[in-house]
């Protein structure tokens, strides 16, 4: 099989940090096309807009959609209509339904479509569901605190209706627990804090359980200054296991038993390669059902406005 | 085969009202037992909770659940691990997450879970679907509006987190659209009025569309006195089909087309034997998708505060 042809839409920060070297390093892709309202790519052709680019390339084979959510869906049908592989970023969409009616598009027409949740290829998430698999858990706590000036300045998407707010790493934290844990949980109650010049909340406390009442209780935070925490905390049977550093390093009882470089990006492209060849979609929309779900069960606490 | 075991669990309003007549006409089922905190029905056992009812009276077959949303997880979990077939009454629960696990559940144990919506057998809706299979339509207006005090006076359930407020009739109209619409809609913009003493909304305005950009318009409001308005307007090329009072009446371009006497709560539990008979289940959670995904999207807007 010769080299997909690739194209991104969306040139921003995490195209820059993430997806371009993972493509550069991955012989199963070759760049030919971006398109963005602003960046672009060196030595690469460059269009304003996907209807230009699918127009001018027809070679594209897939196309990776890094724009803010809210403008995803759009750009996918488009891709999907013109019999491209799409590869979302995460979250995959705005809404729930859009997702499923772009899954159902690309299984109409037999096109793989990647719901990506980078986390999950965090270099220790394997070894912590290989642990948690062969013992008993009897609670978990999830930290993912965060300094959002520091990792999202002036992106002023992720406050508006439908930007996330704190759930955009939050999600990453439930991509990784619904992952991991043996029962699907889901949520019994929430409390949502939303700075009050702001539509999407600043910080979340959710308590889940599961079918055995598996109590798993979990914090976001976006105003964490100093140092930043990305931890899932288990407690078992054979131990206190901490997932951390948003699942790079897996201890036991104080421990550590895995670490490795991190390569996520590289792992997502691997699957996506991986979905093509086989002619399969992947499209695990359980984190963001959980989000959804506490938008619409969760206590809403109006907090300290914030400005960027 | 013989009558199914019926079993109510939370004998309310709606159990007066709608369900027992249903039952009592319906020669597939036989009510045995009811698990209530208060209610009962008369000559039937009645016992404080499922746990107690589900221990004496092993012949029950299948239960409905019409308690609050917030509290039919837990109760349909027990149901479906005694080995009994599951009515939900609508909302199906207080979270997507909790339902798909239910849906698991279900299969695992080859039982039947119903995830009822009852407007979906209201008696115009299968008219007004075929009407609108057979021509293009470029418009479609909902207007769902009542008067709160009238239809839940003292329901304190429905204002807290998770009690949906407005979209819990607005769930009816999204249930009747979700089926009579050509292609599946999704939402792409939302404003909802939260009073500001209430955890849930008094109204919401939700902007679709589908993936052919069909513009789907969908006003739910709680405050409204006078007449009631339950209606859905499509714009057509064969022209303007009215499915008003719920789904009771189609009129294309002024002219009744449609109209029979309302048997909804009958056709649900003569669905609810089919399926049992079957060994199936019917779980279509789009209508709530649309509810979690207008909370996930959707500005908020604080309004004067609400008092029953």
């Amino acid at each position: 099989m010769s080299a997909i042809n690739l194209a991104i839409v969306g040139v921003g920060k995490i195209v820059n940090d993430q997806h371009l070297p993972s493509i550069a390093r991955n012989p199963d892709f070759k760049l030919v096309a971006t398109a963005s309202r602003n960046g672009t790519v060196e030595g690469i052709d460059a269009y304003k807009t996907i209807d230009a680019m699918l127009e001018a390339v027809p070679a594209i084979d897939a196309v990776s959609l890094c724009m803010p959510p809210q403008f995803r869906y759009e750009a996918a049908h488009k891709a999907l209509a013109a019999g491209k592989h799409v590869f979302l970023e995460k979250p995959p969409g705005a809404t729930l339904s859009e997702v499923a009616d772009l899954e159902a598009t690309a299984a109409a027409k037999r096109l793989s479509l990647f719901a990506s949740w980078h986390s999950r290829y965090a270099p220790a998430v394997e070894a912590a569901k290989a642990f948690l698999a062969a013992t008993r858990i009897t609670s978990v706590q999830v930290n993912w605190k965060e300094d959002v000036r520091h990792w999202h300045p002036n992106q002023a998407w992720i406050w508006q209706a439908g930007g996330l707010g704190v759930f955009d790493p939050g999600i990453n934290a439930l991509s990784i627990v619904t992952h991991i844990l043996p029962r699907a949980a889901f949520l019994t109650s929430a409390t949502l804090e939303f700075p009050e010049n702001c539509d999407a909340p600043i910080a979340a406390d959710l308590q889940f359980k599961d079918a055995d009442n598996l109590p798993v209780h979990a914090v976001f935070d976006w105003r964490q200054t100093g140092k930043q925490t990305w931890d899932i905390v288990a407690e078992t049977e054979a131990g206190t296991m901490v997932l951390s550093e948003g699942g790079a390093k897996l201890s036991v009882n104080g421990e550590l038993k895995f670490a490795e470089p991190e390569q996520e990006y590289a792992q997502l492209y691997c699957r996506f390669a991986e979905i093509i060849k086989v002619g399969q979609s992947d499209v695990d929309l359980s984190p963001l059902r959980h989000v959804a779900d506490a938008f619409l069960l969760g206590k809403r606490k109006i907090v300290e406005a914030f400005y960027d």
